[in-house]
């Protein structure tokens, strides 16, 4: 599909320098681009890149100089983005209908215009949105609820009575709604907890690929409206989290605790059980915390504490080595005063 | 189903107090529950919304004040557990059979009353034992051993030759006998070393979701009778766990690490390879073990150190920072001292 | 299969001390070899074993003493690897052809003497080399390329457009390209970047169990020649691995990161985007790294610090309480010395 600059700023509302006929056939990164590519420069450290690129032109923040034909807009990221979605069309996604190979339950109910894979299994009491996609091999258990323009990829797994929204997307691996882990222990014999609850995933939600979301004990574990998780992730049982929050790959979190809205974990962060995190907080990567944080705190370290606390030992720490051989010296004066003052 | 608290009472074992006629029909969390629910109070952070819940009855430990009807017991998880169980009966199963789309080796050995499930495949020689259920879309490689009563979720994976015991549970996405991480490095060319031993799953074990198992370059690697493993945890080849041990999400134990009985792991912990781990040893939380640890022992940091000297250590560098400055006076008055007994 | 040690030292070009008629019949560990066993000594840390084994024969390093009869090679890993293979045989592979539960499109290509498992399926386009084995459940999407002599385990997932090389091996619940985690967030909402880019993963690699490895927001995330990859790995969109890394369970790479060649990633480690890691690169087991890393680095700590610099913070610190005390000794020594000096 070849377009023109100008054709681009029409559709992403950006300002043009330089030759707006420039012809532009797809996206493509710094790196990458060659002739009829269009890139983008969203982050500083790739802007030397900028006066090598064979790229045709660049999209870039207001006021960025540019070597060669460009786009300017507020947001490069979500400008390339739209330009990348417009060059590539729409996804392809599988014709609706049930492939004769997949288990549909006479008792399942699927809304108009749905797509089921091959191999895929819908339980008893299974209700699958109007245009939701499901892809090969996916299993959705008994009375499991899946909302309308869902993408579901292959092998993902929806346990029973889990409900899931609208425009939710899936990746492969995932694992909604296996048992929390709770057991009770009597006699060294470590009894298993029933886990009777439930996974609420709202709309706007992606989850990457094998993620793993535990049921609520009873209740419901709940993913927010909004809110993108990333490869890997695991959230236990009856933890309820916000709008709009990004969990990032690794990330863990223990049962029971609470995430307010916009809140961000950076990879391989672990938050405890029980805990209330408010809104905007952010927890970076590989921090443990053990403590409630207040809305729009930052957290670091293992156990994690205010990341300006932690950076502060950190600088510290790193003049420790140092800071012992100076105490090692002051002794030795010391003493030399003390035998100066008996004189 | 409608009990009163009395009946409870004597389904547990415990004392009530208040109206033991109360009605109870379901449970639920202290916050979330209402009219006809029991809830219960095991952990003391959550006591005060004692007071606000609108549960009709609640189960806590023996000495525990209640403002509502309450039913005292010496161990309120393992109680409540009974009284889920009870109120929600057991959980559904699917029915014995085959179902027409599973593939099931003539050489796969079936026991009574089992259950497999849709798309689910049985290679040559694998061996369910009576009333398992294997629900749909499974993998249970060729000779690989299920015993009976277990509790197979979808999109599990057993490998060859690998060995289940009695009334196991594995959550989907789990992969049980995949090839240990073994290379022979030569010439810059790393070369797969086989893995030709298995896995053996003991007796009461329950794995949760997307957790790897890898089978032993010889012999086996053993998960103990009763050990809990939750989502996303990693056992290298070799691996030897006890009996009753606690892995909590995301941990991960490379090759050839045995763990002695009741061993706990919390989220995010590691043990590098090779290493002894006493009876009852705690890791803690994103803890990185590169030491054996004797019975007993709770190891804290990365690297992991005694629990004690870890927490010294970091009330200790929590005052680095105003010692550094200490320091310094500590130079500058020094130096005073100096120019005045030269003086 | 019996065999006399000098049969072996024949095939894996050893010498033999003690009696080489002594008939070998399998490997095994250390602990675990009987009569009829051979096994091997690669880590000092098992010498002592040596002297109660009950194995026929021992492999150990050239220069080693061994009190059975012994084989003495440069590596005895690789021998032992080498041996093993011999006693085992080649590893059964499924007959060749294509399962009748096995959907594959009338599109797909499929090589010669390919092996396609029950209920494995192959979307328009998809391609897979001669000799390949895609044991049952699999899913290849549509246009994505396998290459000859691959060995697929049941439930991996290829994504559309993906591209495996020559003798590749994918364990069981791994999923190549799978969407990087790329959102513009504008006005609180996270729009998804599309990801249209794609997985390439070379010769001779090996990903082990539920690893995640994402697609390209455009261009290629690459796995290069020869790499190996333990469970559980996360691999960002757009990460670029150059030739035999080794990657351990459970690290983390985010989106952009570029490793040369032979790096190291040890378990729980992780990456954060955008960085340069040069050749032989080694980061220890939970580290974080947050800077580049010139060729030979060896990092430790999080954040990650080069490591003989961490190991000096680490000693510094475990000194650090008894250095409080002695920091508050000098200041009551100091305030003496002044009332000395002033009297």
């Amino acid at each position: 599909m070849d377009v023109t600059l100008d054709d681009l700023a029409r559709l992403v509302g950006g300002k043009v320098t330089g030759d707006g006929k420039t012809v532009i056939r797809a996206v493509n990164g710094i790196r990458e681009a060659g002739a009829g590519d269009i890139t983008f420069l969203a982050n500083s450290k790739y802007a030397p890149l900028l006066a090598s690129t064979k790229a045709s032109a660049v999209i870039v923040a207001d006021g960025t100089p540019a070597p060669i034909p460009a786009l300017s807009v507020r947001n490069p990221d979500f400008a390339f983005g739209k330009v990348a979605e417009h060059l590539n069309g729409a996804a392809s996604r599988p014709p609706a209908g049930v492939h004769p190979t997949a288990v549909v339950s006479p008792k399942a109910v699927l809304g108009k215009n749905v797509s089921i894979g091959a191999g895929t299994v819908l339980e008893d009491g299974a209700s699958i949105g109007d245009n939701s996609v499901l892809h090969p091999q996916v299993y959705v258990g008994a009375e499991a609820v899946i909302g309308p323009d869902a993408l579901i990829y292959p092998q993902v797994v929806v346990r029973e009575r889990c409900r899931i929204g609208a425009r939710v997307i899936l990746h492969s691996g995932t694992v909604v709604g296996s048992d929390g882990f709770g057991y009770a222990t009597d006699k060294g014999v470590h009894h298993k907890i029933p886990q009777v609850g439930i996974v609420v995933i709202e709309d706007d939600v992606e989850l990457g690929a094998n993620v793993t979301i535990d049921r609520a004990r009873f209740g419901r574990t709940v993913i927010g409206k909004g809110t993108k998780i990333d490869n890997l992730v695991q959230i236990g049982h009856n933890v309820v989290l916000g709008q709009g929050c990004l969990l990032v790959s690794q990330a863990g979190i223990a049962g029971s605790t609470r995430l307010g809205n916009y809140v961000v974990m950076a990879g391989q962060s672990g938050l405890i059980g029980h805990l209330e995190i408010g809104d905007g907080a952010i927890i970076t990567a590989q921090s443990g915390l053990t403590k409630d944080v207040p809305a729009g705190g930052v957290m670091s370290g293992s156990p994690a504490s205010d990341r300006r606390t932690h950076l502060k030992e950190l600088a510290a720490l790193s003049k420790l080595p140092e800071a012992l051989q100076e105490i090692r010296k002051l002794r030795q004066e010391i003493e030399e005063l003390r035998k100066k003052t008996k004189e």
